[in-house]
Parts: C-alpha cells; sequence; structure tokens
C-alpha cells in the first residue's frame, strides 16, 4: 500500500479501461513528478469535457452545443444518414472523408447475451428523422460483428417498409492484407460480396 | 478530430506513460458514459495527490506529512538503510517484510547517457543521515541494470571508507523460474553468485 493519496489515485486509474494495477501506478508516479500545471490540465480537461459534452439532440453524436458540428452543417446532405453503435464511430466514418450525409448514433447493438434489445437502442429517434428530413438512403456501419449484423437485418426489416434504401458497410479482405492472415469468415464474406471488375 | 473537450481530454491522456492514442481515446469515451460523479473523482485524487503529496524531509519516500509513515515508524531499526532508486521501489521492498530498517530514496541511477551523474542524486543527503542515524548497514537495491549496478559501485565506494557495511541485493534466477527461459547474463550472475548448500 502506497500512502493514501497515492493508492487513491492508483485505484482510481485501475478502475478505467485497459489499466491494471501496474500502469496505474506507472501513471500516478509520472503525475507525481510531472510539473503541478501538467496534473492539473489532466484533471481539469476531465471535468470540462463532462461539465460542456452532450448528445447532440438530432443525431447523439458528441457535442458542446444543442446540435453536434455535422449536424449543423449547412453542406451536409440531409437524404443519408449513416447509422453507427458508438459516438466515436463518427469520427472513424468522417476519417474516410466519403461520407457526406449525417449521421445516427445508436448507442449499442442488439446483444441478447448483454440484454441489450432493440428498445434499448436509438431506434424510434432514428424513424422519427425519416420525414422531416427527408432521407432517402441509410447506410448501417454497425461493426462486423454477430451483435451489429443482427442490428444491421433488424435497421434493414424496420426501414424497408419505409421505402428507404438500406445499405451495409461491404465486408471483406482489409486493404493492404494478406490472403494468408485473412479468417476463413472475412474471406468467406470477401468471396461472396465479390464484384465484376 | 472529436468536439473540442473530448479531443482535449485525447490529448492529456495521451501524454501519461504507456497510453497512446487509441486507449487515450478509450479512455475518455469511458469517462463520457461512467456516471459524473465517478468521472469526478478521478480529476479529483490528481489534485488531491499533487496539493498532499511531498517528499520525506528524511529518506524522499513520498508522504502526506513531514516525514514518511516508516521513518516515523519507532519500530524500524535505524542502523540499517535500503537505498532504492525511485519511491514506488520502498513499496516492492516492503511488500517482501523482509526488511525493518529505513529507506533513502536516491531518485533516479547514475547514467551518463542521460546526464545523470552522482551529484544530481540524493547521495549527500544519504551521507549526512550516516552519523545521526547511528547506521552500520546500507544495502543498495537499486536495480539491476548497467545504471543501478554503476550506481551501487559509487555507492559502496563511497560508503565503505565510513566503515559501513555495504551489501547489494543478490541477482540470479526468479524463484519460479525456468532455466530454459533465463538469459545469459542472469545465468552467469547466478553462477558467479552461487552459494554452498
Amino acid at each position: 500500500m502506497f500512502e493514501a493519496p497515492v493508492q487513491k489515485l492508483i485505484d482510481e486509474l485501475a478502475r478505467l479501461p485497459g489499466i491494471g494495477q501496474k500502469s496505474a501506478q506507472r501513471i500516478a508516479f509520472h503525475l507525481l513528478h510531472v510539473e503541478e500545471t501538467d496534473a492539473r490540465r489532466l484533471a481539469e480537461a476531465v471535468v470540462e469535457m463532462r461539465e460542456r459534452v452532450r448528445l447532440c439532440a438530432r443525431c447523439f453524436n458528441v457535442t458542446d452545443s444543442e446540435e453536434c458540428s455535422i449536424c449543423r452543417d449547412l453542406r451536409r446532405d440531409p437524404s443519408a444518414i449513416c447509422v453507427v453503435e458508438r459516438a466515436q464511430d463518427v469520427v472513424v466514418v468522417e476519417r474516410t472523408h466519403e461520407f457526406r450525409g449525417r449521421y445516427h448514433v445508436l448507442g449499442g447493438a442488439i446483444s441478447p447475451i448483454e440484454g441489450v434489445g432493440p428498445e434499448q437502442l436509438r431506434l424510434r429517434e432514428l424513424i422519427a428523422r425519416i420525414e422531416p428530413e427527408g432521407v432517402t438512403e441509410v447506410i448501417v456501419a454497425t461493426n462486423p460483428t454477430v451483435e451489429g449484423d443482427t442490428t444491421a437485418l433488424y435497421l434493414a426489416r424496420s426501414l424497408k417498409p419505409l421505402g428507404l434504401t438500406v445499405t451495409r458497410l461491404a465486408s471483406g479482405l482489409p486493404v493492404g492484407g494478406d490472403l494468408d492472415y485473412a479468417d476463413e469468415l472475412t474471406l468467406g464474406r470477401a468471396l461472396s460480396g465479390r464484384r465484376e471488375m
């Protein structure tokens, strides 16, 4: 056991994802030895994020205003919505510069094992956007996992009757990858999704 | 780029040792989704540690008073001092329950490459303790690295003329280890340090 204030910080750090006891100790002693202003800046960044960040009233992306910067951007095409599981996925899709529509953050994926059903996700909020925003295409960008696939299927079934085009991100070989290293599931998807050249 | 308050927190987290961009993102979004009191408790633990923790006036271990709990403990034997590189090493030695003396934290090890000479370490402070505390043995528990070994040698040379017994932690095979996995340096030390049974 370390002196109380050090141990307390180690305990708090060890609760973070991916941080074990050893890393927590290392970080705590690092914070003990850096300039006091550096340590304070970290603490303030945590508090400030919690005080300022909330969810976009329209798409549930993170934002520091009523609506997120993407929903506020008039150059974005409102007729296409890209549906993602979590807010951090918005940035991942944005980095491709391939999508110019808006987003919708579901807040997770359907997972019977973890007790997450469609009613725990922001599906009603998605459907409510379709008409007023003039949405014609929904691109489902949930993860290529059992849960993501199940959610995609559920979305397709709910949205297609509304006359929407529902598409799903292609699954297949990662660019720059090696056939040798591809698992059979990915390779199977790449085969069944093959395209004429 | 994430919304400003999120990105700022990610940047601060990514400055911590062992935390890359990906882990920083994961931790930031974790802190965004936990209860606000949980996030605040982490921030407060950082600030509180910096406000309350200082270095023991005697041994330079971390403490929240003038002297650390070990130096204040009257049951500890003042005639033996265990010299360690960093404050976190005190807890490591304490866990063995094998040492009942006091400590001295050098604040590092001699490293010509990193420009750390004996004058950057708390050696003068160690020598100043010898007489008033009636020290008879100094156990050098610096790391078994080139820097730790150099520091140990330097300490032995400085302290032996004062009539002290200077010992060094044994180097050898880790308990529970496998000969097969021992590197040649460790095995060499284990051989040269062999003891009659």
